[in-house]
């Protein structure tokens, strides 16, 4: 395989400061490595030919700072992008880990909770505009419950779509052009979470004020955990016109949320994933939001990171070579893919039809070889 | 308690004729009780209190029944019907069991299996008309693949579009005013299926010709398999306005389709969606889509559909006591459950609000006293 | 229902101190609680009716602590013991939050980090001994792996071996007459952990120096998480006579290590797990491991603990009921319950006997009935 | 790669008879092929390159023929293997298809089915042996419950016990030398299954009358249904030297039981378990137990036996060069994997040792560098 795997800022990889920046907490255990300056992170992933970066507002502008220390953060930032050529495609906000949020954000019972949850939302809106980030994810890491009787979900749903609706406002207002990408997850940290999966989120949508400013973010381990296919999820955003942004990562069905590095786990899940994504000629950033694995000292930090992109690449040359593979075409054709795009007919034509049932069902449809082909593929042996 | 937990026709209890029907098969095992005539099904029912049965196209015409055979069978059936005073409020068609629909059924790859899937339709919705039915359930249980190259989603979204478009269009040239309820479900029998949860179908109406015509049929089973919360998922239905039928069951998450009698697990989820489904004045079926389980003769069936309809009035009975809990009402105050109804604010006003972060950190929200007390509800200790 | 619902000591409940303790940090999100003095939670829970409490090395005497400040430490802690009766029944030790642990303890790749963890072991054993726990729990917490390729799970276990025959010559060489008991766990934090199940580890027991000595900590959530059913796994434990202690708490399946309230989740679950330890009058401790809601102020911490001990006792009560509810008892004679206690016989009498199929397979076990009798005495209408 | 791909007996490939011959039936759907004639299947998977094929009973001699009929049936299927050197090393009973042991068959409540259940298996262990099977498998499909009252667990493992029992005692009483494996399941199709997974099992056969005589037959998609770590499972059978026979196939977590074509799913764990079997230098079998999509014809059905096969040996390739690869046996002495095999040393040691946590600590391991080269050897880019 001759392929080049060099990841360039043409193939559009984007990293979030929190994912390289993980210091290697988890449910049951201290920091493994130091804090990472944003700076270096930037000059880093540059290095690696990643495209650029996205953030929370906390990741980059230490909650608490004054508008001079924020001003000298964000100096010291735009000279790392400019130097580097790095965009800030994308930003977000951290309505999760401050114990304000406990009881939800936008979703909160307590109306003023869900005023400071909109105010450093719109603030965070602000700091990514700044940056030039032109999509603007959301994903309601409180809103939703252990305790159900706490409470009543049309009413959380009601004050889910105001919380996006004013946001909408506020970038309208600001005339930013911004767009809002919302992030299911079934649950945790919560033990049921709202808009759980892409269909929830896709649904909530048609009822915003503004349903065109918002769309999806989807992330590969959010709807793997449900034991959801994540390829058909991002595919029918993609129906709806709706993928706005994506989170790659690797993920187990049924387990804990484990950001793992991109093709770490489930494989042909991934291929497929980056199949769609390539075949459909999607034009957005290809994000990770995964974290090195805690074992991992500061150099580990850059392997996962080189891997991530490295990997995308291995399955974007197979999705490429799956298209000219004479075997796996005519395989697809035996299998009667291409006839899907014929439509069924009127009503009349369907009245009409004089269809042989046994005939019909005697065909086979050639599946296994279709999956064994694509496995070899993937495997390197064809 | 004195309650009373007699089931009657003003409860809408509804089974399916495939439920109680259901001769104990499955993947590993033979047919354990003998077919049931949907006659006597429909008086065993009626006896027990049930309002009516619904049935798939073949669980009451048998697959090559001639004209004459079919209003024999619809004769009889009818005058069970009239005996009784039992309803027909839904009716379905199988599209699933025949090998012909091996590869998909709406959404097959050859155009002449998705006519012979429409037209079939067609059909079940005559007969469901005939009897009375104004709901259409949709469960597209071949829907989905296992070698995910073999299908493309977008062309398979569209296909499903046009076949519920084309159901639409035929309900509506001939005036029956029945609306379609598509029931979603993740795997199984396909490896994964489209319309995976409640969530995918409900933005899927959103593309289609007659949105207003098509709402959901939840299933408990269907949506509890991927670990989502079904009552979540009932309740976003619901703040779309698109809960049109109900399937009422029971299921362990990550497990096969078990579809066991309703309340036998998950207790505590079923008592909240009895709650939602009451508190909300839903004025639709409770329909049961389980089945006895195979250790059971045929008196063990009736059994099963008693124990069904028994728990469903015990769980409502203690949904109206929650209301009427001083302690339990008391608690939800604590929680500041009715606060969600107030409006968050407008952009003006949460940007001048003065929030004191510290202060609304610090409260706390009585969940595990609100929780407690609930689980004693349910447990009967108050 | 008159019955009492007082915890006492008689009851033998227990909670770690870092239960009540939890100051409600988790992988989103801060701290929300302040840390709890283990003296005050002595106090309280002894108010509440507890029996004792156990703790990890490091949740008493913090890591680094002179050996003056242990001596403190344990003098307040003894008094308060003293003071309020309450006993430490079961200690354990720490070996996963410290980043030395990162790759392993008893199976770390570095013989070094090895030598720590059982050193560190040792140490707790020896404050376990100083102040009465009788049950040493070990709880592998970072034993696994996410990159398979860094492990050989063969060495991984005769390491595990070699650590625990460590401890237990340990035990024995002090004569300090305690049980270790070995706490499974599938995955979180690690992708993958060793001795995943109570199948497991009771299996690795066989291998071990002095199986006598070591025994099960099986916990709710735990086994949970996979899918299997707690109570199945305990009473394979209790049938090789390995229940030693056990962890109470609630879990949904398939979902990240949720640690709930005991009854929060699973009622059922709850139920047959509690019905099995006092129909096999168990006499060990009803420990609770668990932790508050990360809604709750430190009020609801104590009704948290509360709560574990009160649903204990109803479904306790609920045990007694089900052994003199008539109709109960007549529905596991119609499932020839009692029968399993009947020898299948010798060969001779097995080849010899005349069967008749037909007729056996004809039976109906009654199950619908026996289950829907117990959902009600669950759900308190009998 | 020009590694040689093409199966052959030294390989020892086998296929039960049921999975080639599965006739495509699931619990919504009927059959969509028409049965095989195991003579058949036995010429076909010869020229495939198979090593032999297994059976349960009632696969090769249909319930209800005569002793004649017996007789002919061997015959024709004797001069099969004859004819193509194919050889029978496993055997095993159906005890779950027939209504009779709807309620459990070793663990049945009513001891007359339970005898039943061991002279059907007695039965079929004189077929196993009359074709020279060395192995005997016990899966016990119907060993468990949905309603948990109607069963004792710890009488229905005294049950299970006293039936291997009885048949390692007709062994030995007939000389056979032939072997039982265990095969665990967690559920499907009983709510929840006696013996779930590897672990259960093993710790099971320490309590039996003969355990040299019992093992385990670990299956692919059994133990990944619970979300376990099947090649953990498997190694930890290796390591007590149980690892008797093994169901190779493809599963994802937390679905119904879909018994796919070996690799077609978990590309990255069927690898590290074929590397397991390989690099342990098994001699056992590799037996195939899946069986072809519902979508395939007869054709498709060969297909997917020699992707089966297929897919193993690029599998096996892969773990050879793994061994071979410069690069990866470099990350693993970075990973420290070879230390493993040193032992911890003695408690005085240990006590003596001193040890820097902080360098220790400090180490970083390696883990996301080596698994991306083994991600990459899987993909075949090196």
């Amino acid at each position: 395989m001759t392929v080049d795997l060099t990841p360039r800022p043409e193939h559009q990889f984007t990293f979030g400061l929190w994912t390289v920046g993980n210091p290697g907490r988890d449910p049951f255990g201290h920091e493994v490595r130091a804090p990472l300056d944003p700076v270096e992170s930037v000059h880093r992933l540059a290095e690696l030919g990643a495209y650029g970066v996205n953030f929370h507002d906390d990741d980059l502008v230490p909650p608490g700072s004054s508008a001079q220390e924020r001003e000298t953060i964000l100096k010291r930032f735009r000279a790392a992008l400019d130097e580097t050529g790095m965009k800030v495609p994308m930003a977000t906000t951290n309505l999760f880990s401050r114990p304000v949020f406990k009881e939800g954000a936008f979703t909160a019972n307590d109306p003023d909770v869900r005023r400071l949850a909109v105010a450093k939302t719109l603030d965070a809106i602000e700091l990514g505009a700044e940056l030039g980030a032109t999509v603007f994810v959301m994903w309601g890491g409180r809103e939703g419950v252990e305790a159900d009787a706490a409470k009543d979900v049309g009413l959380a749903l009601d004050r889910y779509k105001e919380a996006v609706d004013l946001c909408c406002e506020h970038i309208r207002d600001r005339g930013y052009g911004m767009r809002i990408a919302l992030e299911p997850k079934p649950n945790e940290p919560r033990g049921d979470m709202f808009l759980p999966t892409v269909g929830h989120a896709l649904a909530f949508i048609g009822e915003l004020e503004w349903p065109d400013m918002v769309g999806l973010n989807p992330e590969f381990a959010h709807e793997t955990m449900s034991g959801l296919n994540v390829t058909h999820g991002v595919a029918q955003a993609l129906w709806h016109r709706k993928l706005f942004h994506i989170d790659l990562n690797a993920q187990r069905i049924g387990k804990f949320d484990q950001d793992f590095r991109f093709g770490s786990e489930g494989i042909r899940d991934a291929f497929y994933l980056v199949r769609l994504l390539e075949d459909s000629q999607w034009d957005g950033m290809r994000h990770f939001d995964a974290h090195p694995y805690r074992t991992e000292s500061a150099a580990g930090v850059w392997e996962f990171a080189a891997g991530c992109m490295r990997t995308y690449l291995i399955l974007k040359d197979k999705a490429e070579r799956m298209r000219e593979d004479a075997e796996i075409q005519e395989a697809l054709r035996g299998a009667q893919a291409h006839r899907l795009a014929e439509p069924t007919g009127s009503l009349d034509s369907i009245r009409a039809a004089a269809l042989d049932e046994v005939a019909l069902a005697d065909q086979g449809y050639g599946h296994e070889r279709l999956d064994q082909l694509v496995t070899e593929l993937l495997l390197g042996v064809r």
